[in-house]
Parts: structure tokens; sequence; C-alpha cells
């Protein structure tokens, strides 16, 4: 493939981390464009205009052409691997992780993670402050369907590792920084080691 | 295709239309199983055992396996039809509508929605209640981006009608329902009618 790839991101993201990690895996190259989100370098006029109309990073530049949304630019990268199943319902089940992900994983572990980590309690508003047991609630009923599920499986689909291992480690592996008490969750400590051991892997801060 | 397909559903839920207007484009029977989700039909012992552990639906059933996460499912339907695209970039664009969807958009606008309307206002937590103006907002903006993409394009994605265009459908129809003003989103509007034109079309009520 003689395509440049482009990945415009805040490394700190684990949302952008995800991207790096399937092209490592993968063994495919990236570029880096890094914007400070906390000084609103994605809201830049031009930004907004070029990259994301929604203001929002990782986006993925394929030659002139853009991504976002950060499953769908993992998608992309890893098309063709073996990340992805080519079993029809493998792929679907595969796919059911990564929307679940992004609705009742990333919105409670990522977030209460950011709010404690990165804004600080006593800058939260209060509709945040009132937010923080119902995502803890979520969050938790999160992890116990991923220590559920792994039950017996060394990987969430098809039983080998697939871009929804990925998609999901992101975060995981950072639950603990938003207070979640990972020593409850074992299945989930291993798999996230499983991860760790794969040829190619690389960890967020590189 | 000789596998049998089993919808588990509440009929009033977009996510779940969804999964019946895929079905109807590309022209799959459903059987359909009914659960009153305002009787915590979803979340009996053998509900959680048997279909879904996350006690949500919609849920797709395969012959005897499960496939939960409405866009998960409709791409289950979809898959190997002219919903899905081929190539590899107009694929990853099309994930990028339904991964943004769900975490842009139904958490918006089919939630203001819901609140309005099935549970109304006054029986609104207080963390609930706060929340609102956020959700209004974050939905607006989900709208304009919609519009603005909608610009010189008759579809989300690749030049024809796809998954992306279902997805984003289900719940873009009932925003008004939920109280966000239609008529500031012409380009909006002539997309909704576009989709009901399309041969095999079911309402949601049907």
């Amino acid at each position: 493939m003689d395509e440049k790839l482009i990945l415009h991101e805040y490394a700190a993201s684990g949302n952008c981390y995800k991207v790096r990690l399937t092209a490592a895996i993968v063994g495919k190259h990236l570029e880096r464009r890094e914007y400070d989100i906390t000084k609103g370098e994605t809201r830049t006029p031009q930004f907004l205009w070029e990259v994301n109309a929604n203001g929002r990073i990782p986006v993925l530049q394929v030659d002139h052409r853009f991504i976002p949304e950060s499953n769908a630019a993992s998608y992309y990268i890893a098309d063709g691997s073996s990340l992805i199943p080519t079993d029809g319902f493998d792929h679907a089940d595969m796919l059911r992780w990564m929307f679940w992900e992004q609705y009742n994983h990333e919105p409670n572990i990522a977030t209460l993670r950011f709010w404690k980590d990165w804004v600080g309690h006593a800058n939260l508003t209060e509709a945040q402050k009132l937010a923080i047991p119902g995502k803890r609630e979520a969050g938790e009923a999160a992890l116990k369907l991923m220590e559920k599920h792994l039950e017996g499986r060394d990987w969430f689909v098809a039983g080998h590792m697939t871009l929804a291992d990925v998609c999901l480690f992101a975060y995981t592996q950072f639950a603990h920084e938003a207070g979640f008490e990972m020593h409850l969750f074992p299945k989930i400590g291993n798999w996230l080691e499983r991860v760790k051991g794969q040829p190619n892997y690389i960890p967020m801060s590189l």
C-alpha cells in the first residue's frame, strides 16, 4: 500500500493510543501530528475545516482524506490483517464489543479518569459531579461484564486477538487510575497481560 | 442462507427499529420476540444468561448464537449487501458515522426523547435533570454536524445509501419529539425523506 497514514492526535488520549497500537501490531507506519486538546487546538477553524468538523481527535488521515472516530480509524488500519475476523458472525461479534466499548465503557471509565486526573474534582461542573455515581456504577457493570465474558476465554471474540481486544485494552489498562478496584477482576488482569505479551505491542508512552 | 434470524427487541426502541429497517431493505426475514423494558423483562436471570449478559435489547439471534448492539446486529444482516461499501476507505467512513451515532447522537437525542416522552420530567433524578442542558447542546451540535455534512451530498458515505444512513435515520426522524427544532436543518429533512422513499422502506410502527 503506497498511501500515507497520518494520525492527528493528543498522545495522552487512550482513543489515540488505540490507533497507534493497532498500527504497531499490524506493522504499519503512522506519521503523528500532536494537538493539545487542553488548549483548544482541535477547535480552531483550520482543524474544523480540514481535519474534523466534530473538533475531536483521533483522526486518521489517509493521503488527503480523513477518518475520525478511534474505532473506525483502527479498523481502516487493521483491515485485511488477522485482527479482523473473516467469518461473518465473528466479524459482527467483534463490532459488537467495539460499539459496546464506545457506549458502555469509554464514557464511564475513560471519562471518570479524565475528570479525576486531568480536570480535577474541584473544577467539575455540578452536572458532572452529580454524574459521577452513575458513571462509577456503569463502569463497574462494564468491568463485570468483561470479567464474566473472559471466563474460559483468552480473547473477546473468535478465539484469537482481534481489534475488539485492542479497542477494549486502551482504557481498561488505566481503569485503576479512575478508581476502579481491579483486583476484583483477575481475568481482566490476565487478559491485559496477554495483550502486553503480543508481538509488536507498544505501551501508551511510546 | 439457511440460518434463522430472531430479533429480541422492544419494538418502540429506535435501536431495535434500526435492525428491522436493515432487514427490510436487504430483504431478510426476522422473527421477533418482544420484551417490555419498562417491566424489567430484559433483566431477568434467563435473559441475562441466555440472550445478553448486558441486559439490553436489541439482540440478534443467529440460530443459537447472539449479537447484541444495534449497529453490530444491523451490520451482520446487511453484510454482503449494497448497504456495506466494499471500498476500504468508504467502509471505514461508514463505521465512523456508526460509531459517531452511538457516541455523539444516540446518548443525547434518543435519551432526551426517552426522558421526555417515556420517563417524564417529574420522574427524572436530579443528576438526569442537570444533564439535560449538556445533552441538548450536544444533540444540537450533532444535528449541525449532520446538516453540514449533507451539504452537496445525498447520503452520508460513498455516494449511495449505506448502513450509516440507516443507523442515523432511526433516531434522527424523531429528534423533533426530543424538542429539537428540525426546521433549522432542511438538508436533514430532505435526507429523511430520501430514506423514506427507498424501496422496501418500513416505518417504525410496522
